[in-house]
């Protein structure tokens, strides 16, 4: 018994049924007119693909029905597939029948310019245009890409919980909420505590899901809810750690281009840069990523106590922003792994560098293009009373942390892992201007609608 | 340039290694003695693996750093993989080195048999059992079945938000945030009215994320978060849905039989139940049901105003509970989808049958087994003017849901979709007793860690 749905057919179907029958179900995108000839041109998720109405070869019904179409209307449309060399996709569809299921009016979304803040409020109807198809299906295979590389590569898929009683980084940028009689709770920062567990019972997991950050960060690249990808890895070092890191994202930069040809092509994104994104990737360590700077007179503009401001050296120690990554991103056509930061810029579960305790085994991933950092990681602490120090020195609870010092209690081995950021991977990719384009329903901090 | 990761030899690996010398990094599940013989066995996630010393082939270091190993040590095993028919997986290893990491010291969780309670607060140790193992490889498999099944059929995946501004269903089981200036966001429920408009933008799609239900229910099958995945399919019928369900759902199972024979042997999982669920699988109307019920005497307890109880026939027009469904699946071997329920217990946006307006085309499927429902779905109101009046006589806001009524507005068209409980299949295939063993950190009224 075979399913009725399983007979539909869609665009993306029609080049291999040149010469057949076939009934479309979608949206007018748009409609033109000349003479005898009526020209729709038909969307239904899988592609576009235009519809064209001689009026001698159809009854008058469907003439006037063609002609009466709208943007978004919602149709079928049965018809012959013909081979039309200069088409996009290689066809047309010669219409026989046209059935209206919905006449749309004052669709407001026009093919003339729009601001984004109208149609960021508009989001549920922007997501029909062509250039947010292309980055929503190149999401889609990113996220493909990455749930393939890992459960090819002997990972298991361990989730991690979105509800936590405690703060991964900081307590300053959690949203809370009620949990029962159990106080409060907070919405996961990342999953990685969670998967230190899982990889201790595992070996190699990753968890894969939505994280939040309560920041009141307004920038191009920042998100209140944004997915993570994950992975941790019993006994692997830092080495390691970059290594997979590496693989991951090549990995993915060139599954995306090759199945979303299309996409990047609406996107009009350059892919000779794409292309570069091979192994292995640049590595420098922060320090020699400090000493850079200042070779290159990169400066830090320093507020003075009295107001004004001063052009420094980049001092060792400080955290880099956003400036100085995309200075040291200017010399590379493919992503960068700075490692090795000072302790005191990263969280307390890292792991001091045996070799220099002033730095621990850290490791951010910057891609090239400005797109920023995609990927942070290190080896994890996994010296039992190293570790509660570092907890009791950032004033966390040592009970509440019990649960994660027990890891480095039974069985305790070397072990690293990173996330990666899915929306600003996608970015870098569809080369989108800005984050809020790279997921259905962007959540910032003055956007929760719709 | 190969990445050292790569060389990493797992337990899962060495059939294919016999007669060669490897390095397994993992942690030990027990050790036995006999004379010159010591017994590692080895877990290092990908599997479990005898290692066998014999105290005239090697050092006395060695030797004696076996017999010091304690359960959940960490430790590194050089050796030779040796073809043995007896062991699970085929292979021993013939041990020539063991590198220790830590001797682990009183281990919480031993041989003997522990209380569940005790069990699920050390649940980031209790994943480290061969049980827990299981089922969580069952788990990472459904998760993948589920996001190949529909990659593979034109589907594209379309997150839907956690954080909303409103209630899909009710607003007394919400966890709610304060989200900045904008006052109140709630966790999801379900991405159900952002696939719809996903659906009307890119035709076939599905979300598949954490949902959220502060419900005060302590039941074997209830969490407080759990993983939905929920297809949404633009110009989907209820019987294109239900055709769909049942093909997803026969994928998964077959899938998991397929890839999960070890894990279901470690589980004692009557495979049989499993190879029966194969299309079509039973359906039946709400009607049909309450009729059945009525037939067979499965009678309904109703408290009188005085206190005594009374044994009913089964009201057409009640929504059924677990006693009922329970009864309705002594009948079956595979799943039964119930369709065409009463409007009153369904949810506004289900479409009324325009045969009966009595009941909506909503369909739920119930496993068999008594593993109950998985599946809740319908085809969704398609009529602006019907769903608006749906929208005010349940009290909610036309303006929060303007965004919702727009897709009624612009290209309407009939569409169809459903959710699918991922820990409730997944107890279901494994035959887990409790549904918080299906998820690695599970969320209860009563539990928040760890």
């Amino acid at each position: 018994m075979e399913s009725r749905y399983k007979s539909f057919v869609t665009v993306e179907q029609l080049p291999a049924l040149v010469g057949q029958t076939v009934t479309l179900h979608g949206w007018v995108q748009d409609k033109t007119g000349k003479g005898k000839l009526t020209f729709i041109r038909l969307r239904d998720g899988s592609g576009m693909v235009q519809c064209v109405v001689f009026a001698p070869n159809v009854e008058e019904r469907v003439v006037n029905d063609a002609k009466s179409l709208t943007q978004e209307s919602s149709i079928a449309i049965t018809g012959t597939v013909r081979a039309e060399q200069r088409a996009p996709g290689g066809v047309e569809v010669d219409v026989a029948d046209v059935k209206i299921y919905q006449l749309s009016t004052d669709y407001p979304i026009t093919p003339k310019e729009h601001g984004v803040e109208f149609l960021i409020e508009k989001r549920h109807l922007w997501l029909r245009s062509s250039r947010q198809h292309a980055i929503m299906r190149v999401r889609a295979a990113v996220v493909k890409a990455i749930r393939d590389f890992f459960d090819g590569s002997g990972f298991k898929l361990m989730d991690s919980p979105m509800l936590t009683p405690n703060a991964c980084e900081g307590t300053s940028t959690l949203f809370e909420t009620e949990y029962f009689d159990l106080g409060k709770a907070y919405l996961t920062q990342s999953g990685q505590l969670y998967a230190e567990a899982s990889a201790m019972a595992l070996g190699k997991v990753y968890t894969f899901g939505p994280t939040f950050r309560a920041e009141k960060s307004k920038t191009r690249r920042h998100l209140t809810e944004f997915w993570m990808v994950e992975p941790e890895m019993a006994y692997f070092d830092l080495n390691d750690d970059m290594d997979l890191a590496e693989d991951l994202v090549e990995y993915i930069v060139q599954y995306a281009l090759k199945t979303c040809q299309q996409e990047l092509g609406v996107l009009e994104r350059d892919l000779s840069k794409l292309e570069a994104v091979r192994r292995p990737f640049h590595r420098m360590s922060y320090t020699e990523a400090v000493e850079w700077l200042n070779k290159n007179n990169v400066r830090l503009n320093r507020k003075q106590s009295d107001g004004s401001e001063v052009q420094i050296d980049f001092p060792w120690g400080e955290d880099f922003g956003a400036p100085q990554e995309e200075a040291i991103m200017t010399q590379f056509n493919k992503p960068c792994i700075i490692h090795r930061y000072p302790t005191e810029v990263k969280a307390f579960y890292m792991k001091r560098d045996p070799e220099n305790p002033r730095v621990v085994l850290a490791m951010d991933m910057l891609a090239p293009e400005g797109a920023g950092e995609i990927i942070g990681g290190s080896q994890r602490e996994d010296n039992h009373d190293a570790l509660l120090e570092r907890i009791l020195h950032e004033g966390l609870s040592q009970e509440e942390f019990q649960w994660y010092l027990d890891l480095r209690k039974y069985g305790s081995v070397p072990h690293s892992g990173f996330g990666l950021g899915l929306e600003r991977t996608v970015k870098w990719i569809t080369g989108a201007e800005h984050i809020r384009e790279c997921i259905p329903f962007p959540r910032m901090i003055y956007r929760i609608s719709p």
